[in-house]
């Protein structure tokens, strides 16, 4: 079963409206004008040995303030279920624990409760965080005809991680990403963009569906795709760009004339942003060339 | 290690004092005057083939209700993170998916999202439920000496399911728990209460914590505590009763003058309700007799 059709089932193939109660974009819009999302992280599914305990800690958290911060939302609160066998070590949990805590406070979330359970043979940690208030929230399905297309940070490095590890061993996308929180709620907050998402999936997945919800198509410059320094000489550059994910960056489509304010709020929180392309009538495109087939498949995420 | 010695790893060791947000009883209060909880079933450790699947989704979504029965709330929204082999069948996805719907409707809660993901073998179902605001909640460190200990319904369906499957095959308490989610909240808008926990890990264990957080002691008097009519003629009966758990019924201590409104309220709910004992200054102890060793441990929730 695809992960679509499994979700088709759960969710009786509804998809509420957007600013109603229920099912959002990257997370749900509650009653009080605050969303919530859940992520879930498998052993041998969403790691393996190339992430620490810590590092496991760590990226649970981000991903999670990740669907948030592409609501364009402040991260508030955290429940934490883990699942784990009986042979599991004190020093795993300390140190899953110390990477946990090391992420909350960087976005100042607090863990309000949870679950622990046991698990017959792999380990099991999936969090539910929670946002703050706000009235506003960025959509997927808001992208307008001429807006821009932009992302932060570079794509890549993920992908540099996972399959060349021994190139990469300190992988900062792969082990510790650190979503533009803050950055992606003052763009939201300051009214500068007309839609949002984050890039998990990677650009080509999530762009199209972006677009898809919004109905609109995308031209996009791979030269102007921004990479990790990970991918020089690496002749699988644009694959590992655009079709494995994993990046945890953004990806928000714009009004041309916001540009100098974009481009002084990313400095003022210093990050890069980059304009990558256009929203258009057509399909979901790059220039000149094909999307790279998607044959990078990331364990079966 | 024990789930203790996990959590209080997990948490710091910290308890954040009851009406802040942060850890709670059985749920966790947040900013708003809402709880919020989550709880978290895995194949082979919290069911087996003694449950269906539809009977795995409804109880995710009724343990978790009881969570926040416990704190006299009203559950309002959830979210799922399902995760499951790639050898998954989509008639196991539909039956869970209609059990959970059935309970999701019964209790008027809304799923608002959550996620799918794979796992290398087992089926790790987690689910966070969040409730309505209200501005009172009911907690377990308030019971005071003299009070009244209430239970709901019966004690011990759960265990004669699990240990005589045969005698038993159809279960409620088991297979599909239902907790008293509007009684809970009725007795605490009412203001009728002092204390209150669910019972899910038995009636010694979850008494005991109510009493060492309030600083109090009982006297419980076994031939008060309401069995199970598949109880009859067994004779671990008392064990099944107060050692085994999963009854997922409400424990609660009440002023003795609130006796007539409470008998009053619970019939206008359709629940039976027992006075098994008192809130007393010395241990938690029954009377003429022993606790049953618990020797009755479920898997190793």
């Amino acid at each position: 079963m695809t992960e679509q059709s499994i979700i088709d089932i759960l969710t009786l193939g509804q998809r509420t409206a957007p600013n109603r109660c229920g099912v959002g974009d990257d997370a749900a819009l509650l009653y009080d004008d605050r969303v919530v999302t859940q992520d879930t992280m498998v052993e041998g599914i969403h790691w393996d040995d190339k992430l620490t305990p810590e590092d496991v800690g760590w990226k649970l958290v981000a991903v999670n303030a990740s669907d948030i911060a592409a609501m364009g939302g402040l991260p508030e609160w955290a429940t934490l279920s883990l699942s784990v066998p009986n042979t599991i070590e004190e020093a795993w949990i300390r140190a899953f624990s110390s990477g946990m805590r090391q992420a909350l406070t960087h976005w100042n979330i607090a863990l309000v409760g949870g679950d622990t359970t046991g698990s017959p043979n792999c380990i099991v940690a999936s969090m539910t965080m929670g946002s703050r208030r706000q009235s506003k929230w960025a959509w997927q399905h808001t992208a307008k005809i001429g807006d821009d297309i932009w992302v932060t940070g570079t794509l890549g490095e993920s992908a540099s991680g996972f399959f060349e590890p021994d190139k990469h061993p300190y992988n900062t996308a792969l082990q510790r990403p650190t979503p533009p929180v803050q950055f992606a709620h003052a763009i939201q907050n300051a009214g500068l963009i007309h839609a949002m998402t984050d890039l998990s999936d990677g650009l080509h997945k999530d762009l199209k569906q972006l677009c898809e919800k919004s109905n609109v198509g995308a031209l996009i410059n791979p030269s102007d795709i921004p990479a990790s320094s990970t991918l020089y000489g690496n002749r699988n550059a644009l694959s590992y760009q655009v079709a494995f994910g994993e990046d945890y960056e953004l990806l928000f489509t714009a009004p041309p004339r916001t540009e100098r304010v974009l481009r002084k709020l990313a400095a003022s929180h210093r990050i890069t942003i980059h304009c990558i392309g256009k929203i258009t009538t057509e399909q979901v495109t790059l220039k000149d060339t094909e999307w790279p087939p998607a044959e990078f498949t990331h364990f079966s995420k």
